[in-house]
């Protein structure tokens, strides 16, 4: 696949949770931009720099064959016409099992053509939700008790 | 203390870095922009969205007693005139004691006037270096049995 020049940092970032869903490298790497100054910061990972590295852990990670579904919620952006910064919850299912939520942090960058994503910054979310299940549980066992 | 406008985002990452190290809750929110469009997630924290809860967590952290000590190492920077993207590695010490690497995203933008902190995203880093002293632990107990 050859790159894409993306319309918007939105469309980047669509196709980037679709390549991940679909554990298709060459459709993430399309996504990516191309210049060495590129980042990604997978949860509790490394800090990998440039596009080689960046391209070997997505090779590792798109490998497996387990079915991911992702849902991205509480999507915030700050940006202007050459820059985009997006945080974003990410809701992963495994195998139909819901993990525990993730916050990523994604940067686009418009080269004049297109945008790309140069920076995806994800760290594991305090599981408030997770929590809450888990207080609400206690309480079911009070109340069984 | 009132608001600051920093002639560059290196002039108001140090800002933000020396507030942190002084305990100083007003030198350190006079970094953040006061826009209520800012976020800051600490490392394994909840995403914390405006200028009220980005404070409120300052005022806890910054309360403590403890001697803080801040290395920040590997910054890169992907910018323009209106934002800058920084990802840095933070060495912590506490009290002299070394704590386990950070990796942050810090986001900067320019309102016309200067420069003010819009995001912070931290997160534990693997700790490689940690990982080699303990292997290297390991090397010395070998040979040590």
């Amino acid at each position: 696949m050859s790159q894409h020049d993306f319309p918007s940092a939105m469309a980047a970032e669509a196709a980037f949770y679709q390549a991940f869903e679909s554990s298709d490298h060459d459709a993430m790497m399309a996504v990516w931009c191309s210049q060495d100054d590129i980042e990604c910061i997978h949860p509790l990972g490394e800090r990998l720099m440039g596009v080689a590295a960046v391209s070997d852990s997505w090779q590792k990670i798109l490998s497996g064959s387990k079915q991911l579904h992702f849902q991205v919620s509480h999507a915030r952006q700050i940006a202007n016409e050459q820059l985009a910064v997006h945080v974003v919850y990410e809701n992963i299912t495994i195998d139909g099992r819901e993990q525990p939520p993730v916050i990523a942090t994604n940067v686009y960058r418009n080269n004049g053509n297109g945008w790309h994503m140069v920076l995806h910054h994800a760290s594991p979310a305090t599981d408030i939700e997770g929590k809450r299940r888990q207080e609400n549980t206690g309480a079911d066992e009070t109340i069984l008790h």
